[in-house]
């Protein structure tokens, strides 16, 4: 169990203690592997994944059927900076096109064979009703009302939120997990966010966890120019300097300079990871959110998956620190769980490598041969 | 039209010319992109992906609904000097496995929704008959019998093969790009091979193509220690010194050192990009057999698509060369097709956004916002 010495008092709980991956279901799927008619470790890291999933899952035949991807959406008030390319009024209209079936994620979350669950947990402003969108084939999301307040403060003039809240919207991350799994089952959950301006909360919840200097966590967010990002360099120090968060309280930490998605993110990593559901990190924002689950619960990092190495440049910190080597490098920065959904599809192809296979005996193919010592083989006579 | 002079007279007599990629196309998927739901350029190399695909088949919505995996197969007399971990009776067993349906590259051609078709091209010994795999997801191959001859010659002694019967398997590959478009019709093909000892062959064409030192291009293969390493670099220098392949003569240097696989290749990737089909490479041996067809057809490479990067140290030279970034780099060696298939999953994910995604104006979300110099939005007033 999470020492609540963390804060949120309670909140963890009813979780699962979080132990280390499970080496007898590790080391039997990698012998299943090895059965196989490839050359052993020849599909390199889709091995490496079936053995991870086994890890994590305790099953050398973890399964994969039931996988959702959940997009946590809010606000952020240092979005009134000039921080973003876009507007604020772009979050609840893409939290929309989520729902509708319009947004990239859609298509990428088909592909994987994936639900969506988008949840308003701080967006600012309401949620437009947008008409279902007219390709059939992609899926429309699920919408989560779960709101715990308009968005955060300015984090440049003072806390992103009460701790309380912060509490709050870990919590609605813990129960959506509780959520899915009682409703339908989860094998896999991918994570995403939505959130204009939330590059910048990443940015500085980043260099006050891990110590970097803002100006090598902060990238270009969803394209913005030379002066909007010295603009953001300088809003994530003044933000740094007015909160002064203190290292040693990661949900301190969050409440100061964080966001509300980022938050139930955190909550929903964690609930993962205590059920042993294996969690497929997105993009930057998403590792922000590990990062600070990492910080509450030290023994999560080998029970996340990375997805991708994103373009921003914190993104790289973020694995490292974590430990994880992501599996796609695609100069992504969409977030949304677009990332997240493409290795879930790489994961599933890993899988149906793991369960589809012949043997090496079923279908009859010679092994490795054994060869005399100057390299003749056996046979050769 | 391919020049003649690179001989097998009149064997490209019957292709349409080569020329650069349709920029118009390219330019007409790129704006479609960006009136798509998201930042412009944010999904990185997926939207590359749509934008290469548009420039080789001059069409913005070029279509990838008829998807084929061609898996060449040939053995090799240079195996009998004991360069592999497996013995050449693993050629025509596999070629059985890929048959059946028990191969990886039988569950990842599934899962990218392509069909997978085996040639014999040069196999040494009968394929046996092998029960269909029972998984009934996974798909089975066809088989194309095409034998040249049973097995190239030992390179380290004399020419893998008469300059004839390279012409002949070239042809195989481009007559069966032929036969692929009149039945049913090819919109996306993938490369691979099976051949034990087809390493080797590869390193001796890269390093006679490239002239780069042996060493630097020769590799483990399918997982050999270091005495066999050391034999397999031997054995490419001796390969070299026997045949002294002339560079200029590419198709020379295939019968003195290749394979019947890989010449089967070198006509799948000419007919296929000759046809204006996206061709999906698959790792180093199928790269080996790209240079020679570039140096056939000069203007081949940005026809090309590079699936990922093995573990292979000659593949990351040849992709170099060819000028191709390879999309994923997932420690793969097994060969198949295998990294091919993944990739073509990738490259439909890319076509699900092109063509699933609403527009910023169909879903009415905001664009970027016009900001002021001192970073105030026009409407923050």
């Amino acid at each position: 169990m999470i020492d609540d010495r963390v804060g949120c008092a309670g909140l963890f709980a009813g979780l699962d203690a979080i132990g280390p991956l499970d080496e007898a279901a590790m080391a039997a799927a990698a012998a299943h592997l090895d059965r196989l008619t490839k050359p052993p470790g020849s599909l390199g890291r889709l091995e490496e994944l079936v053995i991870t999933l086994a890890g994590i899952t305790g099953r050398p035949d973890a399964p994969v059927a039931r996988r959702a991807i959940v997009i946590a959406a809010g606000d952020h008030g240092i979005a009134g900076q000039g921080v973003s390319a876009y507007p604020s009024a772009v979050t609840p209209q893409m939290v929309a096109n989520f729902v509708a079936g319009g947004a990239a994620i859609n298509a990428l979350a088909t592909a994987a064979g994936a639900s969506v669950i988008v949840v308003d947990i701080g967006v600012a402003s309401p949620i437009p009703t947008v008409p279902r969108h007219p390709v059939q084939r992609t899926r429309g999301g699920r919408l989560v009302r779960a709101r715990v307040a308009d968005g955060t403060g300015d984090i440049s003039e003072g806390p992103a939120m009460q701790r309380a809240d912060a509490c709050r919207a870990i919590d609605v991350g813990l129960r959506l997990v509780r959520d899915l799994r009682s409703s339908g089952g989860l094998d896999l959950l991918g994570v995403g966010e939505m959130g204009i301006g939330n590059t910048t909360s990443a940015s500085a919840l980043v260099a006050a966890l891990t110590g970097e200097p803002v100006a090598r966590v902060t990238g270009r967010g969803t394209g913005i120019d030379e002066g909007t990002h010295a603009r953001k360099v300088a809003a994530i120090k003044r933000s740094l300097e007015v909160n002064r968060p203190d290292t040693a309280d990661p949900i301190g930490v969050l409440a100061a300079v964080g966001g509300f998605e980022i938050a139930a993110m955190v909550g929903l990593i964690l609930g993962a990871a205590a059920a042993r559901i294996p969690v497929v990190l997105d993009g930057f924002i998403t590792g922000a959110a590990a990062l600070v689950a990492a910080a509450i619960e030290p023994a999560l990092p080998p029970r996340l998956i990375a997805a991708h190495r994103s373009t921003e440049p914190g993104h790289a910190i973020v694995l490292e620190r974590l430990g994880l080597r992501p599996y796609l490098d695609l100069d992504l920065r969409l977030g949304e769980g677009s990332g997240a959904a493409l290795a879930m599809s790489l994961l599933v192809a890993a899988c149906q490598v793991r369960d589809e296979m012949a043997t090496f005996e079923s279908a009859a193919v010679s092994g490795p041969v054994e060869l005399t010592s100057d390299g003749r083989r056996p046979t050769d006579d």
